[in-house]
């Protein structure tokens, strides 16, 4: 491999590492995807000519959609998404160790450029897939939902999206994590009474009571649950607190915000109602939620999957976007290479070895 | 009385009652002092004319100090401040109710115009002192100490405030309240460490562990302490909380702010200590404090005061200047007309039998 690696002409016939970095060097962080969106639309249309199976090649802003038109049975998709978190001074991309043990580092390697050099170099190696495969390479993953190319599809062009199976190429160690948790966050209130705090007693101090909240918070015991034969751990957090009129005033008011991950064998109104009798005796108000997915290992599309690709499924703790496909009907699954605690760390990397084996796997599953 | 009063010729001859609804018509909201300082030194120059005891006038911006150079071998200080906090559309002054049930409403007339009359009227009407006198009237007391004249005056002329003993004219309800509480703010912060939300467990949070800083509150048992015979409550009281980094992250740092009201038999350096004892475990930071006061009714002239007024004298909880005289080695009490409780409120007012009570009190221990 080169060191460093500049043009916007991807190879997909080429090492796959190689491609990783290619898609890494050009910068894509949220909001300034245009450029390897339309890198990749290039190479994807050039598929068929290049001797690989015919994709209907469709866009949406900079989310693109392309989709195998082999009337089988059955169809999966296979979605990433294009853009990354802020750089660090990490790129370009480059190279450490040797051999078996080598890394590459730099802005996206982990999350998810390396899982979409995958898709990528699977689509033009497939010459006789076993099913119908919409590939799928999205737009806004890093920020704010309402952003989310996934989300805008969904909203446009549902049928883009329609499968009987999903895999999304977020970074999994090539192991397969199966649904994602729940989030839930509320506002959990104590009320007292302002008086001046010279006169302490004349009033009622709502950040005393918030004391209540917070050994509610230490004592919970999160649970575990298994849900279509994966463990979900959950949690329940405080990510905010604040309390205080002034520094002689004793405060009526203290607001604790706590985050609740839930297994996805509970719907975000249950989560609600579990968070309700847990504080009962204090206000609550739920500000936003996501809904969980389960893994929906389950169906046979997912069964011979997690056969091929082989190892024992995990549950995925964060939420993902594989929540949108279980929304849409599709049970979904995320696997590919990286590892997801790398994810937005300055020192993001991806190790070769592992994207030369998720993409083996994955390409060994589709022409089965 | 007149129904409105609007001149700035103050008559200290007059009724007490009326020439505390002159000064409060003369808007002196901290910062505009100046108008209601013009109209006390005119008004205090003019006394030995009237065939009053003759004072030596000093001024330093709107604190004025008007002093008997009589050469007795006690001296007592009698201070009051000239300002307001701002208006909740409470001038000019109204009245209410009849004869010895009337009342003044309005900005100011119990924090502490009425005590301002209550000095002037006195300073008019001594004919046979037996002690020398200060009378002060200083600007600036309501907002932040930097800017006090008080002590500004403690810094420019420290002289004009020596004494055996003082008394502020802040509103006790004409009876005698000694010393006042000490006030210390520190911040008493946990610290974690962070981590993803969906991972909770990877991380050690912050907000949960000040928990148990919030429950050492609420268990705390705040004292009474008796001090030269007066009994000061104490009390400790969370003012203010603080932490989160974003809505999907473990906090790693909580803050806790505490204001402890001690009594004066410590020092503030020892009320620093005993926190940092009941807090022990936590990271513990002192941000201001001040001084308590002995109420000092050991003295000969703060005795005679006590038997001159009559009733018991109780403890000042809240802090006052009377610290600020405490600091130069002058013992002081609060006493004046009004209700401390209505001191700030939108309808803040006083008794006017109260205002006669107080003002002859004082004239008749003066006089001896």
């Amino acid at each position: 491999m080169a060191d460093v690696v500049n043009s916007n002409l991807l190879d997909l016939d080429g090492d796959v590492a190689q491609l990783t970095r290619q898609l890494c060097d050009i910068e894509s962080v949220s909001g300034n995807e245009t450029a390897v969106a339309d890198a990749v639309e290039h190479a994807l249309r050039g598929i068929g000519a290049s001797g690989g199976t015919e994709l209907e090649i469709l866009r949406d802003g900079d989310t693109i959609v392309a989709r195998t038109r082999l009337g089988k049975p059955e169809r999966v998709v296979i979605a990433g998404h294009l853009d990354t978190v802020p750089l660090a001074d990490n790129l370009p991309t480059w190279l450490d160790g040797d051999g078996d043990e080598q890394l590459i580092y730099g802005r996206g390697t982990a999350d998810m450029k390396a899982g979409v050099a995958m898709q990528l170099s699977v689509a033009a190696a497939l010459r006789n897939p076993q099913r119908d495969i919409s590939w799928v390479f999205y737009d806004h993953e890093e920020v704010n939902a309402e952003l989310n190319g996934l989300r805008r599809v969904t909203e446009n062009h549902p049928d883009w999206l329609a499968g009987d199976f999903a895999v999304l190429g977020e970074p999994t160690k090539a192991g397969i994590e199966g649904g994602c948790n729940g989030t839930l966050r509320a506002e959990v209130t104590t009320r007292g009474r302002r008086a001046h705090s010279a006169r302490a007693w004349m009033g009622v101090n709502a950040i005393h009571a918030a004391g209540h909240i917070l050994s509610r918070l230490e004592a919970y015991q999160p649970q575990a649950k298994n849900v279509d034969g994966l463990d979900f751990q959950e949690s329940l957090s405080a990510v905010a607190i604040s309390g205080g009129v002034a520094g002689n005033v004793i405060p009526d008011e203290c607001v604790v915000t706590v985050n609740y991950r839930f297994a996805p064998s509970m719907s975000a109104s249950e989560a609600a109602e579990h968070l309700g009798t847990l504080f009962e005796g204090f206000e609550l108000r739920v500000t936003d939620s996501a809904e969980g997915a389960r893994p929906g290992l389950d169906r046979p599309a997912a069964a011979e999957f997690v056969a091929a690709i082989g190892g024992i499924p995990e549950a995925k703790v964060g939420w993902t976007d594989v929540a949108r496909f279980s929304a849409l009907g599709v049970p979904a699954v995320n696997f590919g290479p990286g590892d997801p605690l790398l994810a937005h760390k300055d020192d993001e990397h991806v190790p070769v070895a592992q994207i030369y084996q998720a993409r083996d796997a994955l390409l060994n599953w589709l022409e089965g």
